[in-house]
């Protein structure tokens, strides 16, 4: 008897760990199947931050703009702007390597921005950026702003 | 006369400067009685995102997930998904030290995902990352995307 | 009549490289142009991280947020809440040099709180920490609730 009682409890026992096991798995399987969100609405709206003078960080933005753009889901329904500021202001100086990224960029109509208070801190003028670059008054609120209008903010 | 009119004022300055600096006191006595946001909706999301191989980042912000799951306002209430890009892949190679931490996550119903576009990129292949690992088409699009659902985007 | 037609599709071919520079140029100057996006709102609402020790991070985002109250779009318009977390409570140490500065948001108006899990998870005690903070139960949390009521979330 006693060992029909501990027999049975082995049984159930290990059912439950497969049970158990088995759970783990298929929720392991069902994460490896998650192939993204879906794109429901008609238009997509993101503003990119640059607030660093990091050429890796500037040269990731770039790329992720370009990615977000070419995403299969979003395609041709995405609006982007890209807004420099503090030391970010360096992806935009006349100097700096990444001009013709930029344009090709503004080209595919994304917006791009300098910071007007960054220039006012850092004693700059216009003059020492970009041509082609807008001026908002503030990054931070034109971020603010964007966000409260339903854009995703994205930091990369 | 002048003498009284001139203790009046000096009486009258005393009595502002400590009526302000009781003000300043209250506000930061009331910044400090601060105890958070609360929770008024049946379900939250937010999507967490790896861009950098630096594995104090990527620890943290495994760390952030399971901070954000308990939570006592969010407790139970909340959706999370975690998404790689860029050198962030670094968190799902094989070889990498996050296994546990992963599946772990995965098990408390996180969604986990690898940017395709990522891959394509570093011309890797999708046995190189983890078996229980999604894919998105790209980690951008699927930060704009949760985002316009409403989920909350954030880069630790 | 060959050297006609070369000569038409000449003129055409060089009418459309020009209506194309035309174009390109046309996007570069409208992007000049750009100053931002409006204010159609009566309120704004920001919340800022920090999750990091870098006193050049720290004092970013305080200088960040004194910008976005500055801005002319949403000056009167703006409550900004700063939250720090993980190595980010380096900000509210009581030997930290930001007291004067945090004291001065408070008076303008911004919440200024710690995560109190950061504190668990580190040993620490509330008293190791500015008197006039406030404490959230989890950072992360109260980024997730303030992003679900419409709060710009801003990691400088």
């Amino acid at each position: 008897m006693i060992i029909r009682i501990l027999f049975t409890a082995f049984i159930l026992t290990a059912t439950l760990s497969v049970t158990s096991a088995q759970s783990v798995s298929d929720k392991l399987q069902k994460n490896r199947d998650y192939t993204g969100a879906t794109a429901h609405k008609d238009s997509y709206k993101a503003i990119y931050m640059i607030d660093v003078k990091d050429p890796y960080v500037i040269n990731k933005t770039l790329r992720n703009i370009g990615n977000a753009l070419n995403d299969p889901r979003l395609k041709g329904k995405l609006t982007i702007e890209l807004v420099a500021f503090s030391d970010g202001v360096a992806a935009f100086l006349k100097n700096s390597p990444y001009e013709s990224q930029l344009k090709a960029l503004i080209e595919k109509g994304v917006i791009v921005a300098q910071c007007a208070n960054t220039l006012k801190e850092k004693h700059m003028s216009r003059d020492q950026i970009f041509d082609f670059v807008g001026l908002v008054p503030s990054g931070n609120g034109e971020l603010i702003l964007r966000q409260a209008e339903g854009w995703a903010v994205i930091k990369p």
